[in-house]
């Protein structure tokens, strides 16, 4: 049978379960990704669950959101990773090394192999034809641990492109358009493999925008094949000998199909405040901005402030505008400085800062108040950007730029410059001495993990019990995201790997009374949140589910489930139900009472959950549980049911 | 009569008194130099005073501080200030461009001229032959808007340098050494003047450094020549048509005379956390180290990142510390790239951030907590980093990189590397281009200026009553700084134009309870603060004044005062008083009752102010203030004094 490179991925790492789509497959991991904001649970997790050394052949654990340092709670937490990597046999990237993600491709990334990450944007690594999904932290902590990494087969969705791309549009422009023609829903059950001619003028780093950004469309992962481009990057990298072909065989066939001509893009812009939000750069064209920002993990690469430098030289930033470039990696950093395109940047006007994820997180560089700011990042949550009131536009390097020399939004084609070609650079730039590599473990064993009074260990969860009441605390709408349950930011992130104090911080871009009524039933039964549809998507930080669930969430009811953040409601033991009848949503009001009556019993017998209102009127709920998950959901959560395990295990009980 | 440098800077620009030191005198200003945190209460100030245009010839207004952008905050407030430049006639100095200090020198600063600030590091251009003064805020709007610069003539401390600098001996060590022999109060009521052969080894930012740091010894300024060192500056600036001679007289005097033989000098550091601190770095060698940290306007030149950079070619930083590389200015930033220097210090696994500020005040950076940093900042004031519990070093870019390289404190002497020569830059990088030119006066006038909500217009203030009866709420040691009473860092500092709401922090690094027991007193009598020597010491924040002031200040007796801090009392109201007596100091506690008596009358009297203790014992005080400081302290402070005086006028009243 001819098959797909999605296909050709998951059959080589299958430990269980059928290449059928919506099937919960068992996968076995090659490599691992933490980066620090939700590596540092990850450690705590590791611990929690008496594991002495990772079981996986690599592991690397990157430094890149918390590096404001507002106070010492930051530099704590990086010493503290440090001697994490040491304790656990994992590698460490400094502070200032950049982005996990284009890091991850350029130094760790290998063809063919699979990859966990404890960031939704991990599937990036797909632009190297790998597999390489996002997953809450004790997913990752599980597969570190060397148990497989447990998900829905995904339908296989090939998207055929043709053409080349025009003058200034570029690879934002190509997933901008997916999600343009899909939404932020599009990808849900799906990993996107991208195929065809069209390929040819995609570099790697070209289809890592386009990967990293399938997140947005809540796609499992995204898919590139390896081939000659990939070669290439990988030789440019000083690294060839990890490249190997990856090709989907001739007559392979997807489980849904599309074309995409390239020739026919144009500049696109995603409006405030959701990356589908998208419309043609020009619709918008006119408004005044106060900020554009380059960087972020979705446009990382050198071609994408090297176009950004080709527009400045000679010219100036308009002087209302902020431009804030923020290079990717040391290594971009280096690069376009020994190019004297950084030399140009600077001296047009621009601001450089440090290189990390840094304002795409709310990590500095917010901008004022309802002002208009365009920024090269992969999301435009409201807030996310660190300012409550924000109006954030998602473009590429080259509308952003424009927009930033005419201080106004400007479509790239209409400033009167001709388009500039980027050469690569002259002189690699590698560094490999700046990552520090995993000690021996005979080394490591002796050493001990000390937390600083930031980083808290996990709260103890009880088991789900089989009959509860309780009240729905939160109606809320559609698409709420993780950065509406757990804002980000410079003011809370530092506060993320201690679970009492980050919880105070829940919902409150949404509801800052929840957490009053919440703390309240933390003792008794517990409360319920009722939502619309794509509940929990964005960014894969499992203290959106954890931190509610510590101030007494047990269920929660949806339309609809964004992937990951689904499986860290189970992993942390909040049931996740949807309706049968989508119309009950609007006869369920908060304050409502929820009550469920042998929950163990529906559970295993199928998917029906069958509820009762306050008014003793019934609602049929569904669950779309695996076994195992039904089974780890019981038990209070992944890490009550690993330590169960282990423990029977070490009682001699099978 | 010769006359020295000093005497000659004050003669050219003297409105009223004589140059007795001690005595009141009025200087003409010429120039004046805003930073963003204290330059909005500056905008603030001239608005309240009607303002229109200012009547000086050049100011300019930088964004140095306030870069983090943790929430919309500070980039409304860089909007804001843009604005009011406009508004008034300012050069604006946009972020990314750079520290004022370095910034001012390089492109504003002219030898022979006066200069005010609203920044304690202004005397930081005494390296360029000018007489240049930090002040609080009111003074430098006085100034703006053509008010004489009021002080008491400093006595001039001769400062004869011999010798040459040893290999790996910079000029932070001669002002470290400065500090090691006399301490943070050695400076008070005197401006320092360095001449001597020993000059020759100096360039115009080796004098920048030890001019900036004078601020830390309490001096009123410091002083240098202008000569052919800076002459050769201005022509490497493009402005060699600015620069004029400026020498001592032959024969000239000093009023204190002291030699400091350069070639003798070692490598020293100050320890935490006061600038006085002073010990040779071989005393403190080999303890851990957790951050590094190069920049600040106290070692802003080329050469400071250049040494740095050569050390670290072809090396590593050690992987348990983060060297952290603060660029003073875009034209410093630039020029590093250009000669491939900042280069070298990416690759060693440095860290690159935003030209500006910084860490120096708290606005990131900071280290973890309890861990030693080495930085070349001028200031390491208990909590000042960001870090409550910190241990900040001061020393010099030689000390501070030796450091990184090891990871512990080393002396440079001790790494055994030959001692790198530094070239200047090959091409110059100056850039005209992003600095905003005042608007014409015509068009500047239609303008209305826009506050956003974190800026509020200043609160009323009662005159000072002429008889009260107050509590002392709190008594404090020697050496309080204004970073004690207003702390600084990302957190307040976007607060300190917004008074109601920065009150709320004041005193909070001593005692968090002051501001509850001040508040109390608002409505009432007020209260009062008792203190040791120096109180007031460092950065020349109003808002030290004023933020206790609104919660009810009326009155600080201290065994004495740090003058910037002491004329920003007066400017806002609060009486300053000494003791007669210095043991009274320890007859009166914290609760006692203070209760004085026809105030008015003692001040227009004489030095003395009897007051009287709850248990009817008197304590003579004693005030140090001129007329013209009377009557504005008892009309309530500067900006109701003005605001009398120019409704007289309007009346036509003299």
């Amino acid at each position: 049978m001819a098959l797909n490179v999605t296909q050709k991925l998951v059959r080589s790492h299958l430990l269980e379960g059928e290449m059928v789509p919506g099937g919960e497959i068992a996968l076995r991991m090659d490599q691992a990704l933490l980066q620090d904001v939700l590596g540092t649970l990850v450690m705590l997790e590791l611990e929690a669950m008496g594991i002495d050394q990772i079981r996986i052949p690599l592991a690397v654990q990157y430094v890149d959101h918390n590096l404001v340092q507002n106070d010492n709670m930051n530099q704590d937490e990086h010493l503290f990773l440090r001697d994490a990597c040491r304790r656990f046999g994992v590698w460490y990237s400094r502070p200032g090394n950049g982005i996990s993600h284009p890091v991850h491709l350029a130094r760790f990334g290998r063809p063919g192999e699979s990859l966990v990450g404890s960031d939704s944007h991990t599937p990036s690594a797909g632009a190297l034809g790998m597999l390489a999904c996002g997953a809450g932290g004790v997913d990752v902590a599980l597969a570190m641990a060397g148990e497989p990494l447990h998900l829905r087969m995904p339908r296989v969705w090939g998207v055929r492109l043709t053409g080349r791309l025009p003058d200034w549009v570029s690879a934002k422009d190509v997933i901008l358009e997916m999600l343009r023609r899909h939404g932020v829903e599009g990808g849900q059950g799906r990993a996107i493999e991208y195929h065809g001619p069209g390929l040819d003028c995609l570099g790697v780093m070209d289809r890592l925008v386009i990967a990293n950004m399938g997140a947005e469309m809540g796609a499992t992962t995204s898919v590139f094949p390896s081939d000659a481009a990939t070669r290439r990057f990988l030789r440019d990298e000083g690294r060839e000998e990890d490249w190997i072909e990856l090709l989907a065989d001739p007559g392979a066939t997807y489980d849904i199909e599309e074309e995409l001509d390239l020739s026919a893009l144009v500049p696109l812009i995603a409006k405030p405040s959701s990356p589908g939000n998208v419309v043609p750069v020009r619709e918008v064209a006119g408004a005044e901005i106060v900020q554009a920002y380059i960087g972020s993990s979705a446009n990382p690469g050198y071609r994408d402030y090297a176009i950004a430098a080709h527009v400045m030289r000679g010219r100036q930033v308009h002087d209302r505008v902020s431009l804030d470039i923020n290079p990717a990696s040391r290594q971009v950093l280096e690069a376009l400085m020994r190019e004297g395109l950084l030399g140009d940047l600077i001296h047009a006007g621009a601001r450089l800062h440090q290189a990390g994820c840094n304002g795409c997180i709310g990590m500095g560089q917010a901008p004022a108040a309802g002002r208009n700011s365009l920024r090269t990042v992969p999301r435009n949550f409201p807030g996310r950007s660190g300012t409550r009131e924000d109006s954030v536009f998602l473009c590429s390097p080259e509308t952003a730029i424009a927009s930033a020399l005419t201080g106004t939004i400007t479509d790239p084609r209409d400033i009167g410059i001709p388009f500039p070609r980027v050469q690569p650079p002259r002189r690699s730039a590698i560094n490999t001495a700046v990552f520090v590599p995993p000690l021996a473990a005979e080394a490591a064993r002796g050493l001990r993990l000390e937390k600083p009074a930031g980083i808290d260990a996990l709260p103890d969860l009880s088991p789900l019990p089989d009959e509860f009441e309780v009240h729905v605390l939160l109606k809320l709408g559609d698409d709420v995201t993780t950065d509406d349950i757990m804002p980000a930011g410079a003011r809370v992130m530092p506060w993320w790997s201690h679970i009492p104090r980050t919880s105070e911080f829940t919902f409150e871009p949404l509801d800052d009374a929840y957490v009053h009524r919440a703390i309240a039933t933390r003792e008794g039964t517990g409360h319920a949140i009722l939502a619309g549809s794509n509940y929990g998507q964005g960014s894969s930080r499992e203290n959106a589910a954890l931190a509610p669930r510590y101030l007494g969430l047990r269920c929660v009811v949806a339309r609809g489930f964004a992937r990951i953040h689904w499986q860290n409601l189970v992993n942390f033991g909040v049931l996740p139900l949807t309706f049968a009848n989508a119309a009950d949503y609007d006869r369920i009001g908060q304050g409502q009472t929820l009550r469920i009556t042998g929950l163990r019993g529906w559970l295993r017998a199928g998917r029906d959950v069958p509820a009762r209102l306050g008014d003793g009127s019934g609602v049929p709920l569904l669950h779309d549980l695996s076994s195992r998950q039904i089974e780890l959901l019981l038990s209070g959560g992944a890490i009550n049911w690993l330590r169960n395990r282990l423990e029977r295990r070490s009682r001699g009980v099978a």
